[in-house]
Protein backbone atom coordinates (compact mmCIF):
# COMPACT_ATOMS: atom_id res chain seq x y z
CA UNK A 1 0.00 0.00 0.00
CA UNK A 2 2.75 2.37 0.81
CA UNK A 3 4.81 1.95 -2.64
CA UNK A 4 0.96 1.99 -4.42
CA UNK A 5 0.71 5.53 -2.41
CA UNK A 6 4.18 6.52 -3.29
CA UNK A 7 3.72 5.72 -6.94
CA UNK A 8 0.89 8.20 -7.01
CA UNK A 9 2.66 10.57 -5.13
CA UNK A 10 5.62 10.97 -7.48
CA UNK A 11 2.80 10.96 -10.06
CA UNK A 12 1.59 14.36 -8.31
CA UNK A 13 -1.41 12.43 -8.24
CA UNK A 14 -3.55 13.52 -4.75
CA UNK A 15 -4.89 10.67 -2.90
CA UNK A 16 -7.85 10.91 -0.64
CA UNK A 17 -8.09 8.42 1.63
CA UNK A 18 -11.60 7.29 3.96
CA UNK A 19 -10.54 4.88 7.10
CA UNK A 20 -13.09 2.75 8.34
CA UNK A 21 -14.16 -0.23 10.23
CA UNK A 22 -16.48 -1.49 7.25
CA UNK A 23 -19.94 -2.71 8.14
CA UNK A 24 -20.58 0.89 5.39
CA UNK A 25 -23.12 2.82 5.85
CA UNK A 26 -24.23 5.96 3.64
CA UNK A 27 -22.12 8.13 6.07
CA UNK A 28 -19.02 5.93 5.10
CA UNK A 29 -20.50 6.80 1.33
CA UNK A 30 -20.92 10.40 1.94
CA UNK A 31 -17.14 10.43 2.55
CA UNK A 32 -15.94 8.56 -0.17
CA UNK A 33 -18.44 11.06 -2.63
CA UNK A 34 -16.36 14.18 -0.96
CA UNK A 35 -12.87 12.24 -1.44
CA UNK A 36 -13.39 11.56 -5.00
CA UNK A 37 -14.98 14.89 -5.73
CA UNK A 38 -11.10 16.55 -4.27
CA UNK A 39 -8.99 14.12 -5.37
CA UNK A 40 -7.39 11.89 -8.00
CA UNK A 41 -7.39 8.85 -6.50
CA UNK A 42 -9.60 7.18 -3.38
CA UNK A 43 -8.29 4.51 -0.87
CA UNK A 44 -10.15 3.28 1.78
CA UNK A 45 -9.28 0.72 4.26
CA UNK A 46 -11.13 -1.51 6.64
CA UNK A 47 -10.09 -2.38 9.63
CA UNK A 48 -11.60 -3.57 12.93
CA UNK A 49 -8.88 -1.88 15.11
CA UNK A 50 -8.56 -4.00 18.16
CA UNK A 51 -6.49 -1.37 20.40
CA UNK A 52 -9.16 0.85 20.25
CA UNK A 53 -11.68 -1.22 22.35
CA UNK A 54 -11.89 -1.92 25.81
CA UNK A 55 -12.24 -5.59 27.11
CA UNK A 56 -16.07 -5.13 27.75
CA UNK A 57 -16.29 -3.45 24.46
CA UNK A 58 -17.74 -5.18 21.30
CA UNK A 59 -14.56 -5.82 19.32
CA UNK A 60 -15.76 -9.37 19.29
CA UNK A 61 -18.78 -8.74 18.02
CA UNK A 62 -18.78 -5.65 15.48
CA UNK A 63 -20.33 -6.57 12.52
CA UNK A 64 -18.32 -7.68 10.01
CA UNK A 65 -19.56 -7.57 5.76
CA UNK A 66 -16.77 -7.65 4.11
CA UNK A 67 -18.19 -8.77 0.41
CA UNK A 68 -21.25 -6.40 0.65
CA UNK A 69 -18.46 -3.77 1.92
CA UNK A 70 -16.52 -4.26 -1.17
CA UNK A 71 -19.68 -4.29 -3.31
CA UNK A 72 -20.33 -1.23 -2.12
CA UNK A 73 -16.98 0.25 -2.32
CA UNK A 74 -16.97 -0.57 -6.42
CA UNK A 75 -20.14 1.47 -7.02
CA UNK A 76 -18.93 3.89 -5.06
CA UNK A 77 -15.59 4.42 -7.53
CA UNK A 78 -13.02 3.44 -5.06
CA UNK A 79 -9.94 2.78 -6.50
CA UNK A 80 -7.75 1.05 -3.64
CA UNK A 81 -8.86 -1.00 -0.44
CA UNK A 82 -6.97 -1.10 2.00
CA UNK A 83 -7.56 -4.05 4.51
CA UNK A 84 -4.84 -5.18 6.29
CA UNK A 85 -4.64 -8.13 9.26
CA UNK A 86 -4.15 -7.42 12.47
CA UNK A 87 -0.97 -9.23 13.02
CA UNK A 88 0.56 -7.00 10.20
CA UNK A 89 -0.69 -3.70 11.89
CA UNK A 90 0.07 -4.95 15.08
CA UNK A 91 3.21 -7.35 14.90
CA UNK A 92 4.99 -8.70 17.62
CA UNK A 93 7.36 -6.62 19.86
CA UNK A 94 4.93 -3.75 18.71
CA UNK A 95 5.37 -0.76 21.59
CA UNK A 96 4.49 2.79 20.20
CA UNK A 97 1.19 4.97 21.44
CA UNK A 98 0.61 8.17 20.49
CA UNK A 99 -1.65 10.06 23.33
CA UNK A 100 -3.68 13.47 22.74
CA UNK A 101 -3.24 14.70 26.06
CA UNK A 102 -5.96 16.67 27.68
CA UNK A 103 -8.67 16.11 24.74
CA UNK A 104 -8.29 12.01 25.11
CA UNK A 105 -9.58 12.10 28.54
CA UNK A 106 -13.11 14.28 27.84
CA UNK A 107 -16.17 12.96 26.48
CA UNK A 108 -15.97 9.47 25.30
CA UNK A 109 -12.33 9.24 26.95
CA UNK A 110 -14.13 9.52 30.38
CA UNK A 111 -15.87 6.06 29.43
CA UNK A 112 -13.48 4.55 26.74
CA UNK A 113 -10.10 4.44 28.67
CA UNK A 114 -7.07 4.06 25.94
CA UNK A 115 -9.97 4.33 23.24
CA UNK A 116 -8.52 7.58 21.46
CA UNK A 117 -4.78 6.71 21.99
CA UNK A 118 -5.66 3.46 19.96
CA UNK A 119 -7.26 5.80 17.77
CA UNK A 120 -4.48 8.19 17.73
CA UNK A 121 -2.03 5.76 16.86
CA UNK A 122 -4.19 4.05 14.03
CA UNK A 123 -4.63 6.42 12.03
CA UNK A 124 -0.78 7.93 12.60
CA UNK A 125 0.40 4.68 11.21
CA UNK A 126 -2.71 4.39 8.34
CA UNK A 127 -1.66 8.03 7.65
CA UNK A 128 1.96 7.12 6.85
CA UNK A 129 0.60 3.65 5.06
CA UNK A 130 -1.75 5.80 2.52
CA UNK A 131 -0.21 9.20 2.39
CA UNK A 132 -3.13 10.77 1.58
CA UNK A 133 -3.56 14.60 0.27
CA UNK A 134 -6.43 14.95 2.31
CA UNK A 135 -8.80 12.53 5.23
CA UNK A 136 -11.92 12.27 5.55
CA UNK A 137 -14.01 11.45 8.88
CA UNK A 138 -17.52 11.82 9.72
CA UNK A 139 -18.57 15.04 12.11
CA UNK A 140 -20.28 12.02 14.33
CA UNK A 141 -17.83 11.21 15.86
CA UNK A 142 -16.56 14.83 16.32
CA UNK A 143 -14.30 14.59 19.65
CA UNK A 144 -12.24 11.78 17.22
CA UNK A 145 -12.22 14.44 14.28
CA UNK A 146 -10.52 17.09 16.72
CA UNK A 147 -7.93 14.52 18.56
CA UNK A 148 -6.68 13.32 15.18
CA UNK A 149 -6.39 17.31 14.09
CA UNK A 150 -4.58 17.62 16.72
CA UNK A 151 -2.72 14.77 16.37
CA UNK A 152 -1.95 15.26 12.78
CA UNK A 153 -0.81 18.99 12.96
CA UNK A 154 1.37 18.24 16.37
CA UNK A 155 2.99 15.16 14.72
CA UNK A 156 3.55 17.45 11.19
CA UNK A 157 1.93 14.84 9.54
CA UNK A 158 0.92 16.50 5.81
CA UNK A 159 -2.21 15.59 5.48
CA UNK A 160 -5.59 17.71 5.83
CA UNK A 161 -7.76 16.09 7.75
CA UNK A 162 -11.14 17.20 7.01
CA UNK A 163 -14.45 16.35 8.58
CA UNK A 164 -18.17 15.93 7.20
CA UNK A 165 -21.03 16.27 7.88
CA UNK A 166 -23.36 13.18 10.13
CA UNK A 167 -25.23 11.52 7.45
CA UNK A 168 -28.51 10.40 9.43
CA UNK A 169 -31.99 8.19 8.65
CA UNK A 170 -34.82 9.52 7.19
CA UNK A 171 -36.28 10.06 11.07
CA UNK A 172 -32.91 12.37 12.38
CA UNK A 173 -30.86 8.94 14.09
CA UNK A 174 -27.33 8.94 13.09
CA UNK A 175 -26.06 6.36 11.20
CA UNK A 176 -24.10 4.26 12.85
CA UNK A 177 -22.31 0.45 12.18
CA UNK A 178 -23.73 -0.17 15.66
CA UNK A 179 -27.69 0.96 14.56
CA UNK A 180 -27.47 -2.89 13.37
CA UNK A 181 -27.55 -3.96 17.13
CA UNK A 182 -30.90 -2.22 17.97
CA UNK A 183 -34.05 -4.39 17.92
CA UNK A 184 -37.00 -2.17 16.57
CA UNK A 185 -38.37 -0.74 20.40
CA UNK A 186 -34.65 0.23 21.05
CA UNK A 187 -34.07 1.88 17.53
CA UNK A 188 -37.51 3.52 17.84
CA UNK A 189 -36.34 4.86 21.49
CA UNK A 190 -32.82 5.70 20.20
CA UNK A 191 -34.10 8.74 18.37
CA UNK A 192 -34.90 10.73 21.70
CA UNK A 193 -30.92 11.48 20.97
CA UNK A 194 -31.57 13.62 18.01
CA UNK A 195 -34.83 14.76 19.81
CA UNK A 196 -32.81 16.21 22.47
CA UNK A 197 -30.01 17.36 20.41
CA UNK A 198 -32.78 19.29 18.31
CA UNK A 199 -34.22 20.72 21.12
CA UNK A 200 -30.97 21.68 22.59
CA UNK A 201 -30.22 23.27 19.31
CA UNK A 202 -33.43 25.57 18.79
CA UNK A 203 -33.05 26.44 22.66
CA UNK A 204 -29.99 27.80 21.60
CA UNK A 205 -30.96 29.34 18.24
CA UNK A 206 -33.81 30.98 19.91
CA UNK A 207 -31.45 33.04 22.81
CA UNK A 208 -30.69 31.01 25.70
CA UNK A 209 -27.27 31.79 26.74
CA UNK A 210 -27.24 29.32 30.11
CA UNK A 211 -25.71 26.21 29.04
CA UNK A 212 -26.93 25.09 32.15
CA UNK A 213 -30.55 25.16 31.20
CA UNK A 214 -29.62 23.46 28.09
CA UNK A 215 -27.84 21.12 29.54
CA UNK A 216 -31.06 19.91 31.82
CA UNK A 217 -33.41 19.99 29.01
CA UNK A 218 -31.55 17.61 27.67
CA UNK A 219 -31.00 15.47 30.20
CA UNK A 220 -34.56 15.63 31.63
CA UNK A 221 -35.69 14.48 27.94
CA UNK A 222 -32.93 11.69 27.96
CA UNK A 223 -34.14 10.15 31.60
CA UNK A 224 -37.98 10.28 30.02
CA UNK A 225 -37.18 7.72 27.72
CA UNK A 226 -37.39 4.22 29.64
CA UNK A 227 -34.96 2.35 27.14
CA UNK A 228 -32.07 4.35 27.99
CA UNK A 229 -30.48 2.44 30.18
CA UNK A 230 -27.68 5.05 31.12
CA UNK A 231 -26.52 8.55 30.05
CA UNK A 232 -22.87 8.72 29.68
CA UNK A 233 -23.12 12.59 28.57
CA UNK A 234 -25.27 15.00 27.61
CA UNK A 235 -23.98 18.76 27.76
CA UNK A 236 -22.83 21.45 26.14
CA UNK A 237 -19.10 22.23 25.06
CA UNK A 238 -16.37 24.34 23.56
CA UNK A 239 -16.00 22.64 19.83
CA UNK A 240 -12.01 23.60 20.26
CA UNK A 241 -11.49 22.33 23.81
CA UNK A 242 -14.35 19.65 24.48
CA UNK A 243 -14.16 21.66 27.54
CA UNK A 244 -17.82 21.94 29.29
CA UNK A 245 -18.95 25.10 28.92
CA UNK A 246 -21.16 27.30 31.54
CA UNK A 247 -22.11 29.87 28.55
CA UNK A 248 -23.37 29.40 25.37
CA UNK A 249 -20.84 30.86 23.12
CA UNK A 250 -20.47 31.94 19.29
CA UNK A 251 -19.95 27.99 18.07
CA UNK A 252 -21.34 25.36 20.73
CA UNK A 253 -20.87 21.55 20.43
CA UNK A 254 -23.59 19.87 21.96
CA UNK A 255 -22.63 16.15 22.28
CA UNK A 256 -24.90 12.97 23.70
CA UNK A 257 -23.32 9.60 24.71
CA UNK A 258 -25.83 6.51 26.06
CA UNK A 259 -26.63 3.20 26.15
CA UNK A 260 -29.51 1.37 25.04
CA UNK A 261 -29.77 -2.08 26.30
CA UNK A 262 -26.12 -2.70 26.22
CA UNK A 263 -25.45 -0.67 22.89
CA UNK A 264 -23.35 2.44 23.43
CA UNK A 265 -24.62 5.36 20.82
CA UNK A 266 -23.43 8.63 20.50
CA UNK A 267 -23.93 11.84 18.33
CA UNK A 268 -23.44 15.47 18.41
CA UNK A 269 -24.80 18.88 16.84
CA UNK A 270 -22.70 21.86 16.09
CA UNK A 271 -24.40 25.27 16.65
CA UNK A 272 -23.25 28.21 15.34
CA UNK A 273 -25.06 31.64 16.12
CA UNK B 1 11.18 22.20 5.01
CA UNK B 2 8.42 19.70 4.25
CA UNK B 3 7.52 21.48 0.79
CA UNK B 4 11.64 21.46 0.24
CA UNK B 5 11.61 17.40 0.83
CA UNK B 6 8.59 17.00 -0.95
CA UNK B 7 9.75 18.40 -3.88
CA UNK B 8 13.07 16.29 -3.65
CA UNK B 9 11.21 13.43 -3.29
CA UNK B 10 8.80 14.36 -6.51
CA UNK B 11 12.42 14.64 -8.08
CA UNK B 12 13.20 10.83 -7.08
CA UNK B 13 15.69 12.43 -5.03
CA UNK B 14 16.80 10.59 -1.85
CA UNK B 15 16.70 12.51 1.28
CA UNK B 16 19.41 11.21 4.13
CA UNK B 17 18.46 13.20 7.29
CA UNK B 18 21.22 13.88 10.77
CA UNK B 19 19.20 14.97 13.42
CA UNK B 20 21.52 16.77 15.85
CA UNK B 21 21.45 18.94 18.81
CA UNK B 22 23.79 21.23 17.84
CA UNK B 23 27.55 21.54 19.25
CA UNK B 24 28.66 19.43 16.75
CA UNK B 25 32.02 16.89 17.01
CA UNK B 26 33.14 14.50 14.66
CA UNK B 27 30.46 11.79 15.53
CA UNK B 28 27.78 14.23 14.01
CA UNK B 29 30.36 14.82 10.85
CA UNK B 30 30.47 11.06 10.49
CA UNK B 31 26.43 10.73 10.14
CA UNK B 32 26.70 13.64 7.07
CA UNK B 33 29.58 11.75 5.75
CA UNK B 34 27.55 8.52 5.59
CA UNK B 35 24.60 9.85 4.52
CA UNK B 36 26.14 11.89 1.89
CA UNK B 37 27.70 8.58 0.82
CA UNK B 38 24.03 6.81 0.30
CA UNK B 39 21.65 9.81 -0.80
CA UNK B 40 21.33 13.01 -3.44
CA UNK B 41 20.57 15.70 -0.94
CA UNK B 42 21.23 15.83 2.94
CA UNK B 43 19.38 17.69 5.59
CA UNK B 44 20.67 18.34 8.94
CA UNK B 45 18.75 19.63 11.90
CA UNK B 46 19.64 21.24 14.99
CA UNK B 47 17.16 21.60 17.63
CA UNK B 48 17.98 21.44 21.17
CA UNK B 49 14.37 19.63 22.03
CA UNK B 50 12.96 21.09 25.34
CA UNK B 51 11.00 17.72 25.77
CA UNK B 52 13.83 15.26 26.12
CA UNK B 53 15.31 17.16 29.23
CA UNK B 54 14.08 16.44 32.79
CA UNK B 55 13.91 19.46 35.20
CA UNK B 56 17.25 19.38 36.53
CA UNK B 57 19.09 18.71 33.66
CA UNK B 58 21.25 20.72 31.54
CA UNK B 59 18.64 22.29 28.76
CA UNK B 60 19.23 25.63 29.94
CA UNK B 61 23.19 25.42 29.69
CA UNK B 62 23.47 22.94 26.61
CA UNK B 63 26.11 23.92 24.16
CA UNK B 64 24.75 26.98 21.30
CA UNK B 65 27.90 26.81 19.06
CA UNK B 66 25.31 27.94 16.24
CA UNK B 67 28.07 29.84 13.91
CA UNK B 68 30.90 26.95 14.24
CA UNK B 69 27.61 24.19 13.97
CA UNK B 70 27.32 26.21 10.17
CA UNK B 71 30.97 26.54 9.20
CA UNK B 72 31.40 22.57 10.10
CA UNK B 73 28.19 21.91 7.64
CA UNK B 74 29.71 24.08 4.91
CA UNK B 75 32.51 21.97 5.14
CA UNK B 76 30.74 18.91 5.26
CA UNK B 77 28.54 19.97 2.07
CA UNK B 78 25.61 19.62 3.76
CA UNK B 79 22.40 20.65 1.57
CA UNK B 80 20.15 22.02 4.22
CA UNK B 81 20.22 23.01 7.53
CA UNK B 82 16.96 22.43 9.48
CA UNK B 83 16.51 24.93 12.67
CA UNK B 84 13.78 25.20 14.09
CA UNK B 85 12.11 27.50 16.77
CA UNK B 86 10.88 25.64 20.17
CA UNK B 87 7.77 27.82 19.25
CA UNK B 88 7.16 26.41 15.97
CA UNK B 89 7.50 22.98 16.85
CA UNK B 90 5.80 23.36 19.84
CA UNK B 91 3.13 25.81 19.25
CA UNK B 92 0.24 26.32 21.87
CA UNK B 93 -2.00 23.86 21.89
CA UNK B 94 -0.09 21.06 21.28
CA UNK B 95 -0.56 18.08 23.31
CA UNK B 96 0.50 14.66 21.32
CA UNK B 97 3.18 12.32 22.57
CA UNK B 98 5.08 9.05 21.48
CA UNK B 99 5.74 6.15 23.44
CA UNK B 100 7.28 3.29 23.01
CA UNK B 101 6.53 1.16 26.04
CA UNK B 102 8.82 -1.76 27.89
CA UNK B 103 12.06 0.06 25.73
CA UNK B 104 11.60 3.58 27.04
CA UNK B 105 11.83 2.31 31.09
CA UNK B 106 14.96 0.27 31.02
CA UNK B 107 19.04 1.91 31.23
CA UNK B 108 18.59 5.59 30.63
CA UNK B 109 14.76 5.52 31.21
CA UNK B 110 14.92 5.13 34.54
CA UNK B 111 17.04 7.89 35.67
CA UNK B 112 15.49 9.91 32.76
CA UNK B 113 11.83 9.91 33.25
CA UNK B 114 9.68 11.41 29.99
CA UNK B 115 13.15 11.66 28.15
CA UNK B 116 12.42 8.82 25.55
CA UNK B 117 9.34 9.97 24.52
CA UNK B 118 10.38 13.30 24.24
CA UNK B 119 12.93 11.82 21.80
CA UNK B 120 10.67 9.63 19.61
CA UNK B 121 8.06 12.71 19.49
CA UNK B 122 10.56 15.13 17.86
CA UNK B 123 12.29 12.38 15.84
CA UNK B 124 8.50 11.29 14.59
CA UNK B 125 8.08 14.96 13.66
CA UNK B 126 11.34 16.00 12.05
CA UNK B 127 11.43 12.96 10.23
CA UNK B 128 7.34 13.64 9.09
CA UNK B 129 9.18 17.48 7.99
CA UNK B 130 12.15 16.41 6.70
CA UNK B 131 10.96 12.93 4.59
CA UNK B 132 13.76 11.30 4.50
CA UNK B 133 14.54 8.00 2.89
CA UNK B 134 17.45 7.04 5.38
CA UNK B 135 17.85 9.13 9.15
CA UNK B 136 21.28 8.54 10.84
CA UNK B 137 22.19 8.07 14.30
CA UNK B 138 24.94 6.96 16.52
CA UNK B 139 25.59 4.13 18.81
CA UNK B 140 26.36 5.67 21.23
CA UNK B 141 23.24 6.60 21.88
CA UNK B 142 22.31 2.63 21.58
CA UNK B 143 19.00 3.09 23.71
CA UNK B 144 17.90 5.95 21.67
CA UNK B 145 18.34 4.06 18.16
CA UNK B 146 16.39 0.62 19.09
CA UNK B 147 13.78 2.95 20.23
CA UNK B 148 13.74 5.23 17.08
CA UNK B 149 14.11 1.70 14.96
CA UNK B 150 11.01 0.34 17.21
CA UNK B 151 8.88 3.83 16.67
CA UNK B 152 9.35 4.05 12.60
CA UNK B 153 8.38 0.26 12.45
CA UNK B 154 5.24 0.59 14.61
CA UNK B 155 4.26 3.97 13.19
CA UNK B 156 4.83 2.63 9.80
CA UNK B 157 7.16 6.00 9.14
CA UNK B 158 8.56 4.98 5.46
CA UNK B 159 12.41 5.51 6.29
CA UNK B 160 15.71 3.26 6.91
CA UNK B 161 16.64 4.19 10.38
CA UNK B 162 20.77 3.59 10.06
CA UNK B 163 22.86 3.45 13.19
CA UNK B 164 26.90 4.34 12.70
CA UNK B 165 29.78 3.66 15.05
CA UNK B 166 30.76 5.54 17.72
CA UNK B 167 33.37 7.97 17.32
CA UNK B 168 35.96 8.44 20.14
CA UNK B 169 38.72 10.90 20.92
CA UNK B 170 42.46 9.55 20.48
CA UNK B 171 42.46 7.70 24.27
CA UNK B 172 38.71 6.33 23.70
CA UNK B 173 36.44 8.57 25.17
CA UNK B 174 33.52 8.76 23.33
CA UNK B 175 32.72 12.05 21.45
CA UNK B 176 29.91 13.82 22.98
CA UNK B 177 29.13 17.49 23.14
CA UNK B 178 28.66 17.23 26.55
CA UNK B 179 32.76 16.67 27.12
CA UNK B 180 33.00 19.99 26.82
CA UNK B 181 31.18 20.27 30.89
CA UNK B 182 34.59 18.68 31.79
CA UNK B 183 37.41 19.96 33.62
CA UNK B 184 40.96 18.56 32.71
CA UNK B 185 41.12 16.02 35.68
CA UNK B 186 37.53 14.76 34.94
CA UNK B 187 38.26 14.43 31.39
CA UNK B 188 41.33 12.16 32.23
CA UNK B 189 38.58 10.83 34.74
CA UNK B 190 36.65 9.67 32.01
CA UNK B 191 38.47 7.50 30.44
CA UNK B 192 37.80 4.63 33.14
CA UNK B 193 34.23 4.47 31.04
CA UNK B 194 36.36 3.12 27.85
CA UNK B 195 38.52 1.23 30.07
CA UNK B 196 35.64 -0.63 32.03
CA UNK B 197 33.91 -1.17 28.38
CA UNK B 198 37.30 -2.61 26.82
CA UNK B 199 37.80 -5.03 29.81
CA UNK B 200 34.12 -6.08 30.06
CA UNK B 201 34.50 -6.96 26.17
CA UNK B 202 37.60 -9.02 26.51
CA UNK B 203 36.57 -11.29 29.29
CA UNK B 204 33.36 -11.85 27.27
CA UNK B 205 36.36 -12.56 23.94
CA UNK B 206 38.47 -14.71 26.54
CA UNK B 207 35.31 -17.08 27.06
CA UNK B 208 33.66 -15.46 29.99
CA UNK B 209 29.86 -17.03 30.15
CA UNK B 210 28.76 -15.29 33.29
CA UNK B 211 27.13 -12.16 32.81
CA UNK B 212 27.16 -11.38 36.48
CA UNK B 213 31.08 -11.60 36.29
CA UNK B 214 30.96 -9.03 33.74
CA UNK B 215 29.05 -6.60 35.59
CA UNK B 216 31.04 -6.90 38.80
CA UNK B 217 34.39 -6.54 37.03
CA UNK B 218 33.17 -3.03 35.70
CA UNK B 219 31.33 -1.96 38.19
CA UNK B 220 34.54 -2.68 40.63
CA UNK B 221 36.55 -0.31 38.14
CA UNK B 222 34.28 2.74 37.63
CA UNK B 223 33.80 2.51 41.71
CA UNK B 224 37.76 2.52 41.90
CA UNK B 225 37.77 6.04 40.25
CA UNK B 226 37.34 8.64 42.87
CA UNK B 227 35.75 11.23 40.19
CA UNK B 228 33.01 9.12 39.30
CA UNK B 229 30.42 10.87 41.36
CA UNK B 230 27.55 8.09 40.27
CA UNK B 231 27.11 4.91 39.16
CA UNK B 232 23.60 4.36 37.39
CA UNK B 233 24.37 1.23 35.35
CA UNK B 234 26.44 -0.72 34.34
CA UNK B 235 26.05 -3.67 32.79
CA UNK B 236 25.59 -6.39 30.36
CA UNK B 237 22.46 -6.17 28.20
CA UNK B 238 20.18 -7.84 25.37
CA UNK B 239 21.15 -5.55 22.14
CA UNK B 240 17.33 -6.26 21.02
CA UNK B 241 15.40 -5.92 23.96
CA UNK B 242 17.32 -4.09 27.02
CA UNK B 243 16.90 -6.74 29.08
CA UNK B 244 19.91 -7.07 31.91
CA UNK B 245 21.19 -10.65 30.85
CA UNK B 246 22.38 -13.25 33.27
CA UNK B 247 24.47 -15.40 30.55
CA UNK B 248 26.33 -14.04 27.64
CA UNK B 249 25.16 -13.99 24.50
CA UNK B 250 26.13 -14.16 20.53
CA UNK B 251 25.66 -10.22 20.45
CA UNK B 252 25.70 -8.66 24.20
CA UNK B 253 25.88 -5.40 24.91
CA UNK B 254 28.03 -3.36 27.54
CA UNK B 255 26.27 -0.26 28.30
CA UNK B 256 27.38 2.38 31.31
CA UNK B 257 25.79 5.64 32.46
CA UNK B 258 27.70 8.21 35.35
CA UNK B 259 28.09 11.35 36.77
CA UNK B 260 31.42 12.97 36.84
CA UNK B 261 30.83 15.67 39.33
CA UNK B 262 27.41 17.20 38.05
CA UNK B 263 28.09 15.37 34.23
CA UNK B 264 26.15 12.93 32.61
CA UNK B 265 27.95 10.34 30.45
CA UNK B 266 27.17 7.43 28.42
CA UNK B 267 28.99 4.86 26.11
CA UNK B 268 28.05 1.33 25.15
CA UNK B 269 29.86 -1.38 23.23
CA UNK B 270 28.22 -4.23 21.70
CA UNK B 271 30.57 -7.13 21.72
CA UNK B 272 29.47 -9.99 18.87
CA UNK B 273 31.06 -13.56 19.30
Amino acid sequence: MQQTSEGHRLRSRTIGFVPTMGALHEGHISLIKRSKSENDITVVSIFVNPTQFGLNEDFDKYPKETDSDIQKLEEAGVDTLFMPDASNMYPDGFSSSITVGGLDSKLCGEFRPGHFSGVATVVCKLLNITRPARAYFGQKDFQQSVIIKRMAADLNIDCQIVVCPTIREGDGLAKSSRNSYLSAEQRAAALVIYRALNTGAEMIRAGEKDAGAVKKQMNDMLAAEPLVSEVQYASVYDPATLDELAEVKRETLLAVALRIGSTRLIDNMLVSL
